[in-house]
């Protein structure tokens, strides 16, 4: 949310409840990331309008229209931007992201989704979302079909012979000619290959279809975790998954998201969370707790625990890693409604630490080189300011470490800073020309 | 095109032929429109690769990208970007414009197609496009949808009280609960609603389909016009068509498209007329005439005239109203295939029209006050020289005759400098309730 990301933030004195649609205020935070030297900035995004506007500031502007401004008002900062696999056409959304990834040089990331939920559906035809498995079946062959569009151009297409009135050289451009189960994409992209090939490939859902997903695909996965030893646990299971698909580990880096409540003393920051948490509207809470686990409104009351007997993740057609997650907590810390809606408040879901800055520092150091993280989703419970006191308290803190960079690469892409390799159209190309030579179809 | 509106322009010693990608190259043109008090930018757009990257520049930044862009670029100009209702779904589209109209503060516009051709449905599983007038229904559906969507939210929905903890009014959200031929899209925009309300609407086909489109919807009209009389009928029967739709005439501003050679004599302009004409490579030309006609390369023979017995326009099912414009311009002037190439290739199929800037500014004055246009779409033949010299020489013409603007009214939105009202979302909210309660869904 913009004015943060404990849900609450909105209430408080010193936020803009209008932020969501004020590029001023985005402009800023993308620059204090910036002076942060953060990796990227990130945008989650789902094409409905969820709940109720009375209970919290809804309404934002679309992740890659936002993004393409603040590429303009930003110099090296990556821009991630969430799109769903089930709601767009391959071809609008490889153009859209090659185009974004020309007008910030480089810098343009994809978080892939497959978007969970009937309310999204049915904005587009259907009555509920496909199944879990279906709708990450359709990501995957998504997927490919985007990846070959932004290989059909080589990087040298371009001739510009003038004098002959040769713009381009035709036997570089590679039209995907795909006939798959979901889609049928026949020609070339009409943007020219971009800065990065492609932009970053990120992922972000955590169950089992998800984790096969990422392995495959994921060039980076933001996971909610809320313990060092589940953390571990995802970190070392999704690095073998990605051996075991046959990629290098390190080509995946994995990112749990952390909401840091950030304070002079302990006493402080613990204070701040708790009155935080006293501004958490308990309906609206309990309706999206009702629709995230899919139990009846009337079977969450708030000062008891969740009911007994909840179906197993692998029955919910939703979100089934935060699902568990969510049961998992309220399980383990033997939580009411109230209670847990007071934890999720912070980051739904995502672990939320109060402490001081050296405090989160010592966190964040445990967890990255305790093989829990590559690095960290940073989600400030409150915008501006807590990502201001991240940057001037705890980026120090990292960087004195050597935990951290002291300064952007010049010209760097987000992928070169990931330590990835620009993806080589021509190779894909050929690889291409032999299956289709298979398939017996001309290339 | 990037380099200019004639299709060798990118041959010229001045053009740079990666224009295209540039964004620089970009900025500087909407700030000469802007130094020019322009009404807005336009930009064409087909989700597909045309034909033979060897025979002119190809690849482009995706259109809603590249205004985005230019919106932080620049203060006053509008940004109308082409998109197709035929391969888009309306709840992506209705919040890219509103989130482009939210970004540029009121200055978005959406010229509406409905993309011919079998290469672009390629791209969508389609084998060949939906036949004309189905598009055209289509079309008609999907607008009326994104209108629901930009009505979905009223303007004053947001609240803000932070005490209470409420953020907005849920009874001022209307979601569209569409359920049509083409689409079913039930709840409302996850974008409040924009400075315009909806951005301006564009449309440019002037087949029969087209003109009945436009009566409906259209507040501007792009239109392809070689002849004042011909302009003329064109003009009056569109503004009785709108009359018959029950809209005010005045609420749809007709814009013929008008490629202006400029030269400081008229020797000079129609040399440098030849020159492009001369730069033209005719076999790209031949291509482009028979997918355009739909006549097999084989049956156009360079130095002869087209062939007999073509099929009228409305058994072809691509862009009609400019197919009958080429037919006739080489009937009536009894042109070759290579004449009629040389013809079209300033401005396929728009008007070029060579001569000094008193000449052009003669031109337009005749054509403006004679009943043929409400104003025009200026397609310099080179850019940017083209456009520097129309501003520098032939808009302080049109000032001085009192035909044009001398400086924008500061925060105008691109709806209110066409003269037009903000579309009130209450008053058509409570039209839909009416039209649900009828068909008995609830509202």
């Amino acid at each position: 949310m913009s004015t943060g990301h404990h849900e609450a933030s909105w209430r408080l004195p010193e936020s803009d409840p209008l932020a969501a649609t004020d590029i001023e205020h985005f402009k800023a935070l993308a620059r204090t990331a910036e002076r942060g030297t953060f990796d990227s900035l990130f945008l989650a995004d789902g094409p409905v309008l969820w709940g109720d506007v009375a209970q919290r500031p809804a309404g934002v502007i679309e992740p890659l229209t936002l993004l393409t401004v603040l590429a303009a008002a930003t110099e090296h900062i990556g821009l991630i931007a969430t799109a769903s696999t089930t709601y767009n056409s391959p071809y609008n959304l490889a153009r859209r992201f090659s185009s974004l990834d020309h007008v910030s040089a480089g810098r343009a990331g994809w978080n892939i989704v497959t978007t969970a939920g009937p309310a999204a559906a049915r904005n587009f035809g259907l009555d509920d979302a496909p199944a879990h498995a279906q709708r990450y079946e359709r990501a995957a062959e998504f997927t490919e079909v985007v990846k070959k569009l932004w290989d059909s151009w080589e990087d040298d297409v371009y001739v510009g012979d003038k004098k002959l009135g040769v713009w381009g050289d035709q036997r570089k451009i590679h039209p995907p000619r795909h006939q798959g189960t979901y889609f049928s994409v026949e020609g070339a992209l009409n943007v020219p290959r971009s800065p990065q090939g492609y932009p970053l490939l990120v992922q972000a859902g955590s169950s089992e279809d998800g984790k096969d997903f990422a392995a495959r695909y994921a060039e980076a996965v933001f996971t909610a975790q809320q313990t060092l030893a589940e953390a571990r646990s995802f970190y070392a299971d999704l690095k073998a998954r990605t051996l075991a698909a046959g990629r290098d580990p390190e080509g995946v880096k994995i990112l749990p998201g952390l909401v840091p409540v950030i304070g002079s003393t302990e006493a402080e920051a613990r204070l701040r969370d708790a009155q935080l948490e006293e501004l958490i509207t308990y309906e609206h809470g309990r309706r999206t707790l009702s629709e995230l686990l899919q139990i009846p409104l009337d079977q969450l009351d708030l000062d008891s625990r969740l009911p007994e007997n909840l179906p197993p993740p692998e029955l919910i057609n939703g979100a089934q890693s935060r699902y568990e997650l969510v049961v998992e907590l309220a399980r383990r810390d033997k939580l009411t409604v109230r209670e847990l809606i007071g934890r999720l408040g912070g980051g739904r879901g995502h672990r939320t630490f109060a402490g001081t800055p050296e405090q989160v520092a010592d966190e964040i150091e445990l967890w990255f080189t305790g093989g829990a993280a590559d690095g960290f989703n940073i989600m400030p419970p409150v915008l501006p300011s807590g990502l201001e006191v991240f940057v001037d308290e705890v980026v120090p803190i990292l960087r004195r470490r050597g935990l951290f960079r002291t300064a952007y690469v010049p010209g760097e892409t987000l992928r070169a800073r990931y330590g990835l390799p620009r993806p080589d159209a021509t190779r894909s190309a050929s690889k291409r020309t032999d299956i289709d030579t298979r398939t017996g179809s001309k290339s």
